[in-house]
């Protein structure tokens, strides 16, 4: 079982197998332009991303949903999901944001005004400032809490889900709060909302999420089979990458500062926190010299091939060189340092222009 | 256990004593001017009704929550509901009817769309012809499904209730399904609703019901008291009344047709079908000669003492000659065939009138 509430590491290989997730990159050849993300296998694993590729080359319709939960920071790994949702937008996908103030109450206990200022004054503006355009029709951000579209359709699909399978799925018991046990069918409302009606009608939508939020998918995919002759949905997609490592090599995580460089530090925060960063270097420079780094084990060559160096070329030098024990951690330390310090000079700037913005996006329907 | 979903006869002492709920007629003479039902016991108990007296003796603020759930037309029984609102209105109370869509299509598999209408159609039609007054922003008539407000204190509430609890309340086991597992909170909301800030903040309120309905209100009783500090609800009192008898001599319900008077029944239809009534009369005349009648289990008798018969004297003189072996069936059921007669030729007028102006009383918030 895959708790989506507290999982930490995950066997990445062993979800592709035992849960029927397949192969990214098997599908790699079939896309134009894939986001640097997916090229370079972050991106590992998918279901039914067929129908999106098709839709994306045949100009169809399609959906992506990406749901925020207002909790504390954004910190750099959350910014994997906004980069996908840019490439998405420039291949004209219809965007829904739902900001999950439900479940951000039952999870967390944050009231609903809480989240919203959260989500405005932390979320959107670094959505905004990493370069998503709100100013379209084909892109909805709405708080959960005031979607009665949403509401009324979990209400809905409630019908027929079970306390038996909520318990399966999610490990709920018996002490469980009905806040708790409810809300997933919010989100699979989330995810399923496109596709009524009123949207146009059933569409490809794709879900691209860290691999503990399966549960929720697989829930989404069962629960759209369950209402096929009342909506005609057709089975979400998804897509699952794997999950950046904190600066202290475990998880990065909001509630753990030391672990996380958060999209608010200044320039010269981010530039002293990626020099604390747990590297794949040897015990001593002779040791390295002779065996080479562990680029796979090192949270600065993370932190380059997730956000920091666009050329793949640059990239697999830095491994290269690494791995021959040519580069040593403390040039390479400087060198990403100096790449993050960049980023975030031109970042703050731009996240002081979209704090203005943010409040102007949130739709009502 | 009772289940508010399908109980069917109940005895009414057994409640009075098991579950605490407190005999109304030692309230009786605080009030000024009980309400007919008060008077001659069919309302027989309640929870905390003294603060109710109290809010209509100083004339505070209070209300009144009597929800209806659309499921089919509505017979002679649920005009108890309809008269005991009258009485509120006029003793100044604020009043909240939410229409249960919601519950009515956990519980009957009824679309929200149809609910809507069969409420409006049906119900508010009925409403209004029994001389309830929509033209006051005193009574707020609402849809579960389009009350966000309601919603949304629905889910807050929902945190501090857990499944083992509903099963406890309700019976529900692991194939329940989440939308009838949720649904209670959204009755709960329902009630409380009234004292959150935007309607004036706390205030007694009263629910009058069924004792089938007393899970619900207990259930209420105590999610008021574990938000006491969030919200500081006053705990909603009750009234619980007595079910009339269908014409069969079990229970009067609109799913069994030959039960029930209805009251979209033309005058002709509901004298025939009151002559089909189940009396308390003896086997032959000469033996009720003897030994009288037995008003006590006669479905004629209490539909004059429910709603044919205002004057407390002549009904009086109808039990004791019944029981002095005076009165025969047959003339009794005259009696009764002319008042239904007469009641139904003036109230299809009314329904005719009101069937025009039902569908403007709904109000959004």
């Amino acid at each position: 079982m895959i708790d989506p509430w507290s999982s930490t590491s995950l066997d990445y290989e062993k979800l592709v197998q035992k849960f029927g997730i397949k192969p990214f990159k098997d599908l790699l050849d079939e896309l134009e332009a894939p986001h640097p993300l997916m090229r370079r296998g972050i991106i590992f694993g998918h279901r039914d991303y067929g129908r999106i590729i098709k839709a994306i080359r045949e100009k169809q319709d399609y959906a992506v949903v990406s749901g925020m939960m207002p909790s504390g920071k954004m910190h750099i790994g959350h910014k994997m999901i906004v980069d996908q949702l840019v490439w998405y937008q420039k291949n004209n996908a219809h965007i829904y944001i739902p900001i999950a103030d439900m479940e951000s109450y039952s999870a967390r206990g944050l009231d609903f005004e809480s989240s919203r200022q959260l989500a405005l004054s932390e979320y959107i503006t670094n959505y905004l400032a990493l370069g998503l355009d709100f100013n379209t029709p084909k892109i909805k951000v709405y708080l959960q809490s005031k979607n009665h579209t949403v509401s009324d359709l979990a209400y809905k699909l409630a019908k027929k889900v079970n306390f038996n399978e909520m318990k399966a799925i999610y490990g709920f018991n018996g002490s469980s709060n009905l806040a708790h046990l409810y809300v997933p069918l919010i989100q699979v409302a989330d995810i399923l909302h496109p596709q009524l009606e009123e949207f146009d009608g059933p569409k490809p939508t794709v879900v691209p999420v860290g691999p503990d939020q399966d549960p929720h998918i697989r829930l989404t995919r069962d629960i759209a089979d369950r209402f096929k002759s009342t909506y005609n949905f057709i089975s979400p997609s998804s897509t699952y990458h794997r999950l950046m490592a904190g600066l202290t090599g475990g998880k990065m995580s909001s509630s753990q500062p030391k672990t996380a460089i958060f999209l608010s530090d200044t320039p010269e925060e981010a530039e002293r926190k990626i020099k604390t960063g747990k590297t794949g270097g040897r015990e001593s420079l002779k040791d390295q010299a002779e065996r080479g780094g562990v680029p796979e084990d090192c949270v600065i060559y993370e932190m380059l091939l997730y956000h920091l160096l666009d050329s793949d070329e640059k990239l697999q030098k830095i491994k290269r060189e690494c791995k021959q024990g040519t580069l040593m951690c403390g040039e390479c330390k400087n060198i990403s340092a100096e790449l993050v310090r960049d980023f975030f000079q031109d970042f703050s700037k731009k996240r002081e222009k979209a704090k203005k913005m943010a409040d102007k996006v949130l739709v009502e329907y």
